[in-house]
């Protein structure tokens, strides 16, 4: 499993239909192997005191982009859950939308497991705002 | 520092002036030493398809539940910011409020450790929804 | 599955069998349903400078106490593996033994999860040295 | 911070006197600004039944490879304590060395954190067999 078999078009319309309530609060920018990079399009649902994005907004968008990832390389197969997420908040983010790097570190019959980078746009992957780690169950 | 010393009350007063935006959809249930209990106020914008509640709503909840749980022990303290959130995600909800029971384990000068379960109103904390463990930085 | 179907002595000799080069360190205390209690029987092996205990001899403690509380709930199943095991540091341990209480929060057909509270063997675990939280697959 | 101040063979040195229990274990093979890259010398006190690498063998790894690379960057300061280390377990080792790339993900003022990707010596970091993160408290 080293190809993408649902290129970046056909996600994108899976996820709408799917995840109606969070399509206008993310956008999949593209896809590659085993990798997908999401963008969180920051509004005021987001934020917390101080100007900052919530845990909760990271959650959603670190999940989001990593089940694409997946998706991208089995196909749409929306009993695809996930059983962990780990978030390790490392930096406060700029007043901008945050981008999104998801890895699979390990696609197996059962489970696949990677993580993500969470960064600021105009920033750089090297300052991220926080890192995920994520493993889903497979159908 | 085994005591509360920001009661119940005092606290649901404190998070409505601090997270205006997030208290139409939890409520504190109580607090004692080192614990606290909070709901989750199920409504559409916490579902994902099939009725299940999403990651999010979930990172949120286990959150603000251990927030409270921190500062009904140390006082009003905005600055304390989560460093850590791992949810491991266990059974399917209840078509029901959640609610989550967050545990200090160690409240030490730098840093608060401890977690949380989640479990639907009508069932039992022994069939958790999801389990979360948390770290947070202390002013 | 609610009864232990692979008591105390009998998970002892299994485990004696299956990992004979760990079990002059670990001694399993009880089991209960979902739940395990192991000692690690402190030594210099398991020692930093300064007399703290390891975190490897934490991350052994931990693994085999949840080991243990799943087989005896399925039975002697050598296949069952851990696929994330998760450590919080809260305390430095006294100088004795360790004790840690393993509790499965779900066991399902494919995966189990649960956690740990490590504590000092004179101790209590309201003051844990450490808390895990782990996820095995199953055969 | 963005220099390495204790290079490789200082940083050896330092190890081998702070660690001597674990010093004929792993070797340090080099270090960069904000990474480290250790080697787990595979002998038969990190196996398990069927020949695989032990959990506590790969968290003695990646918390020594962690260690080595905020040393590398902070200088020699033995009260740096790991706070939380989590480990997804990917595939089976092969039957040779575990190499481990240590990342500093944020280096703060209290504390750093990252992630390891540990690997089989003759094979590739993109075929992990483990994924480790990291925080450790800075003194």
């Amino acid at each position: 499993m080293t190809e993408v078999i649902l290129e970046t078009d056909a996600l994108r319309a899976f996820l709408a239909a799917q995840f109606p309530q969070v399509i206008d609060q993310v956008v999949l920018e593209e896809v590659a192997p085993m990798r997908a990079r999401m963008r969180l399009l920051r509004d005021d649902r987001h934020l917390r005191p101080g100007g900052t994005i919530s845990g909760p907004s990271m959650t959603l968008l670190a999940d989001v982009a990593f089940y694409a990832a997946i998706l991208a390389m089995i196909g749409p197969e929306p009993l695809t859950v996930t059983t962990n997420l780990s978030l390790t908040f490392l930096r406060k983010p700029a007043d901008e939308d945050l981008l999104c790097d998801a890895r699979i570190l390990k696609l197996g019959r059962r489970l696949a497991s990677g993580d993500c980078l969470l960064y600021s746009a105009g920033g750089s992957p090297d300052k991220p705002v926080a890192h995920a780690t994520l493993t889903y169950a497979l159908p």
